[in-house]
């Protein structure tokens, strides 16, 4: 895989009991390092319209051509607004990574998604989509991957993480919504 | 000067006619490379406070010990809210440097501050103060600084530039306040 890699990076804002709205940020990076573009869009908060304003954000963007992958920082954005990653990569024809930390916990979010939602065994069988893996590096990551095979996606996160677990594009897209929505950037992916 | 420098770059968001307030971006990089930290406050457009915000922005910053120098985009952020780098120095400790990549062409913020402004004079001073200096890199810019002399400065700007003419504090806080604005980054500082 080229080190020159343009990933686009996602992560939402913060938000607060009762805003319906949340921002997410996408950034384009090259190589995982270099800043070439900021992007933005708002989906709704526990909403089902994250994958669509992704595959927006990503078709208007003047960086698609450029761009090789897309890596989004877990499972779902905006509280329960569930990512479908296989549906994302078939719109826009790119891989896309998600990646967490923490192993999602798949008993409690069921639960959640059951007590919370009427529609909560589609939004599940999204979260399920795929299955999560957990990748050994210095330190693990728990991924999902669509559009590429499990070797790429891990040399793809190798590429991009400076320090730490978390690659750069996923990083600055956290500082970027973090510092932004609450003035200071903050805490962890 | 350390490689390793922290650097604070900041820029302030576009905004459309009729509108009150803008937000300005702070970056934190170090070694006007890595990204640490991003930070936002809010001003009024052709208002007073810039300075003063700027001064909040960084003495509440979990960075403020790490800083080592401010680098702001211009003489003026939100329209004609004059930034007084002198003053900013002296209450913060930390050395300024505005950056511009055009030549402020005192003739016409003079007469433009004339015209919109009762406190023009007021204003004009502080745009005036510590001069406008040509430094010639692979491209020209044009500093004031504060706190820091010539040769410093100067180093300061070599060390943070990758490419192009503007350092990196300064032009990533430039993609994030145009993306998070406008739906994507556009343009140059």
């Amino acid at each position: 895989m080229k080190r020159e890699i343009r990933i686009l990076g996602i992560d939402d804002m913060p938000f607060s009991f009762g805003e319906e709205k949340v921002d997410i940020v996408g950034v384009v990076m090259r190589g995982g390092i270099y800043l070439e573009g900021v992007l933005k869009t708002t989906i709704e908060v526990d909403g089902k319209d994250a994958t669509e304003k992704i595959i927006e954000m990503v078709e208007r963007s003047k960086h698609k051509e450029q761009l090789k992958l897309i890596m989004i920082d877990g499972v779902a954005l905006g509280g329960f607004n569930v990512i479908d990653g296989e549906k994302i990569y078939l719109e826009t024809s790119l891989p896309v990574i998600t990646i967490t930390r923490k192993k999602p916990d798949m008993q409690k979010i069921k639960e959640a998604l059951r007590k919370h939602f009427d529609d909560w065994e589609k939004r599940l069988k999204i979260i399920e989509k795929g299955g999560i893996k957990e990748i050994k590096l210095n330190y693990p990551v728990y991924i999902k991957h669509f559009g590429i095979d499990e070797k790429d996606a891990v040399d793809a996160i190798k590429i991009s993480i400076i320090r730490g677990a978390i690659p750069e594009p996923i990083r600055v897209a956290h500082l970027i919504a973090t510092g932004i929505k609450k003035g200071e950037s903050t805490g962890r992916c």
